[in-house]
């Protein structure tokens, strides 16, 4: 496939992030392929149409699933609330449409589940939007335990910190309720650390977790408070397939934490930190040379971690967020031009999102959960 | 009791730590008593003199028998390796001496058990060697939360990492013994991690744990290899009395780590991290003032910490690990002179050990454990 | 002016950077004026041709006094070596082209002056990429200061650091040539620092600086060695019209620093801290609140500092140094839609360059330099 | 000599540090001599005999010249203001006795030249109080330096900062008089930061500064104010006679900085970092292994680098500003022993109170400086 043509839903966070990616990633990564911004859909109408016009696509709906019949979309960005996952990419696969679905894929297991099926029988390429996977700092990390830069690999120390949810009198609004947001923390933060975790140390064998409801109830707009029905934080303890051990920390009230994603990897020989507030950085410890001159290394990424130099010639120039996405969608252009399978597809995303989903049934059991 | 005299038995790391807290305390602190230097013991008996010659011991000896039983001494300070420490503090107690007793108090529960009741018994002055709660910056974390700073105390983190059996060629030693050395990380490390989260969170209700030997066996000199039996990593998931949840995580094999003992206090109006190895520091993020000047603080402590003053009149100069000790010491001869009770006491240590030996068994049984 | 033909001069860093600038410009920001990617010009051909294809412009040539004459052009990003802005500059000028030219103008001050003097006769929008000034974080603390955050302002210290010219046996280039290249560390990274200062500070009034080449000779590919005849680090001391001191360092061959742009300002009431190696935070100290709960607030960047939000709508989730070109390209679109001036036009940068010179001339002096 | 009778003179912040580290020197650093606390002298006597009664000299005194003539004293400690160095310096080197003496020397630099020439004259043991030049982290880099770790030395970059004349309302005391103080904060600060640079770097040959009063005036008690006549803020460019060049900003007034002491010394194959606010690290940069693994390494300092070890045995655990003063204190006692000279001696630490001489003379001057 040489020509791309893109139909985007959503205009919020991600759907501005999934339009910027689509109008970059050739301009940027250099792919053989074209991406064509075709349709944007969100409601109302003219919000669809005005940021139609300053993305460039070359038209708008307020109706997703004209968007997803338009002969002129071969993949579709499915960018709305997560409640709305599962029926869009049902559709635009029965569609025989590409997918990109932002994470999590879905509500509830079963869902993620009958999309994954419904993936695989449409044979089409799937990608759920996983962006920290894309750091060269991240990608880098991989290389080096690949490379045994820090021995056999012993132990994982996942954490997910944001604040969004941490002031005890925000609104309640739908993001609190199991029916429309599903899980809380778990499915916002976590599935991001387990990406993470599993593209490290390979799958998780088996977990035990414990969920928080931090603010029990949130104030309605008319008055009163209602009840928050989702976690404000989890915690886990892991054991993977490998051998290796791990713990995770989510909390989506964790005040004065913005992107605060990140992992510590114990080796017998070594170790790497990361945290993505500080994304372009990457710490590495190695039992190497002269005990005096031991210490963690702060190396800032640059050309050397590709693909940084397709942005930018000079190392520790710094990338941005955004810049994510590009990579990521350069994956997708890959698989849609007959190259690699894109990471992470829907069967690989669904083993992430099986990970969520036992921590809340561990959380709930009080047992151990195995994958 | 204005006229203290001590002994010390041991002069290895905190051998010679509390020599020293012992020699300085009045000098630094300015307390009423003065205490004296009357006894130390260790093997063998040069050694001993050596030692009580340089710190200024009145004299020294290889049988610690005889320093329990000598008039001279009023208060024995035991630091020991730990399979010593439950004889020896149940002798000094016997003979009516004040104990000064390192952590972990001994290598079973029973044992430390027994050790309390004793004590409780003897109506002397005991004191465990909980080093890092006399941290100002920590003294200051625990005032801010008394006074409400970052709200509602909802989430602790722990961690405790040093990389002293990262090694994997480093030879077996009794260390890796549980007849000789009873728990692995979880009495080295853990036991302090405890002993912060308590004095930050109160208690532990309940809590559920892993543990794990990274390096299955080591070197033996002569040829072969042998097991390690304990830990060299373990990590828990909390319940606090008070309803707060938790987790920490513990390695003594960890590369790169040479002091890392810290923790977040996530609340609901701010947060607090701390980190042992940049122990002259503590983080405060506080929801207040305007958005754009919102951000983690670097606190930088001084004499508006006490008793940071009592070292050193200028902020920012910074106190040593073993200026931590004579603080403790401090709170010891404060006691022995009738002021306030010495914290932790056997009694109060006894529910720090309590926690590092459920997270053992928690780990064996793979249930909760409920304290 | 609602539509903005665009030609760029140049592939390499700045080129891409310019076309990547141009092409989102209005998709992140929301300008009213879409610009079109009219011409790319580079050597040879299919380098430009290639380029075009990949960034989206309408066509390529190798010949730049083509596209300054092209009728579809009415704004010319230079992003050519230093020693062509001078001539391509003054033609775009001629042509009645606006003009967004890398930095610094030009070789020598007398060009640079040259090139101010053409562009005020024009009467078109000029604009000189000193893009470190677009930084939101940099933005805020311009606001800071206004707002009085840190009382009068006394002191400014700056650095800027890179590693590309300190490996000692990197090829001898054209860089290295006075003729070729005119300044060395004070032309490529000094007078960013002069600018960010300018911003903060007000106009320098006089300066006292000195130069070093820290490698005399670098290897011919040859064989041989050849000069080194520009400076590979400068330091200053400065006096601000306003009052206030400062100093700055500035090296070219600084290892292990790969864009570390900063700098200090201390005021009577409090201090500001930036480093554009950790671009997306902010540092802030101020005489405030408790003795005991001051220090410095490490403010990540987010919506509260405009235009952040326009990239995303998160905290803390990171820009990129590509964003800042974004940033600075809106400035320039709102001056060629009529709007605000764009700063730093001719006349401002032409302020910035002055100061560089004056550094040098300093170094050869020995002399107190005013400006 | 094995006896060494110690008779302090001064009780503030220094006369404590080193009536401790005189106390603690053997004990801890296992020095063969052992110092005894002979005479304390402060005023009023009630104030040095209880500062003598906490600290365990023999007996105090308000006279500091029968200190200096007492028998039993062979070393003196000179704590006093700066003003007073001087004559009792002088007095004690008549009167044969050893000195340690707090920096600077004295208010002028006639008067340090005297005091050298007497202790020449003398033919004792001085040193002079420069204590960050002890610390392990400090001795390291030097040995790193010595090693060529990061090649031949080419810049040097020095900050001194703290804020204890930040706040334009303190009153105005006798340090803002040349007087009674001499240098402001050259004095107080900039002489340590040379001490540093000259460890390092070797001597300076030229340099060029400027001088800033930042708070003009300050309030009166009785009301009114009065004139502030030394500096609050230095900085100069300096030429090492080893052909370095270098740069050192210095300040009282910098709101937020505590004791931040620190320089880079750039190499044509690394760099190395320090500052004080974090003494227990170093930072390390080095231009080897592959490009994608370089970065700056953190080392945590440990009994890898002497004397940390005599301290505490693990690495990481932090030593504190009292222990610099411990190990300055061994240096002397080794030279009071016959062992090596103690350095800085008065005629080391000349050369250092030339240089901020120098520094203020180029302020007012206008003028390069040559030593």
């Amino acid at each position: 496939m040489t020509k791309i043509g893109v139909g985007v839903i959503g205009t919020g966070f991600m759907g501005k992030t999934h339009a910027l990616a689509w109008r970059n990633v050739k301009a940027v990564m250099g792919c053989a392929a074209a991406p064509e911004l075709a349709v944007l859909c969100d409601t109302p109408l003219d919000r669809a149409e005005a940021f139609a016009g300053q993305l460039g696509f070359a038209r708008a709906t307020d109706d997703w699933r004209t968007l997803v019949a338009d002969p002129a979309v071969q993949v579709v960005s499915i960018t709305t609330p997560n409640r709305l996952h599962h029926e869009m990419a049902l559709a635009a696969l029965a569609a025989g449409k590409h997918v990109w679905c932002e994470k999590p894929m879905a509500l509830t297991l079963a869902q993620a589940e009958e999309m994954e099926a419904a993936a695989r029988k449409a044979g089409v390429v799937t990608l759920v939007g996983y962006n920290y996977l894309r750091n060269p700092a991240y990608a880098h990390a991989q290389r080096l335990l690949a490379e045994g830069a820090i021995g056999r690999v012993a132990q994982f120390r996942g954490w997910v910190d944001e604040d969004y949810q941490a002031d005890p009198e925000l609104p309640w609004t739908w993001r609190a309720t199991l029916a429309e947001a599903g899980l809380g923390a778990l499915g916002d933060l976590g599935c991001h650390l387990v990406s993470l975790a599993t593209g490290l140390m390979g799958p998780v064998e088996s977990l035990i977790a414990d969920t928080q409801v931090i603010h029990q109830t949130r104030p309605l707009p008319e008055g009163g408070r209602a009840a928050v029905e989702n976690e404000d934080a989890a915690s886990a303890l892991l054991r993977f397939a490998g051998g290796a051990q791990g713990s995770m920390v989510i909390s989506r009230s964790a005040w004065g934490r913005k992107s605060r994603l990140g992992f510590e990897v114990h080796g017998t020989e070594g170790m790497i930190v990361y945290d993505q507030e500080r994304m372009n950085e990457l710490q590495l410890y190695q039992n190497r040379g002269p005990l005096a001159e031991q210490g963690f290394k702060t190396i800032l990424t640059g050309p050397a971690h590709p693909p940084y130099g397709a942005f930018c010639p000079a190392p520790g120039h710094q990338l941005g967020f955004n810049d994510l996405k590009v990579i990521e969608c350069a994956a997708l252009v890959e698989a849609l031009s007959g190259g690699a399978k894109a990471h992470p597809d829907f069967t690989d995303a669904l083993v992430f999102e099986r990970a969520i989903h036992a921590m809340a049934e561990s959380a709930r059991t009080g047992q151990r959960v195995t994958l």
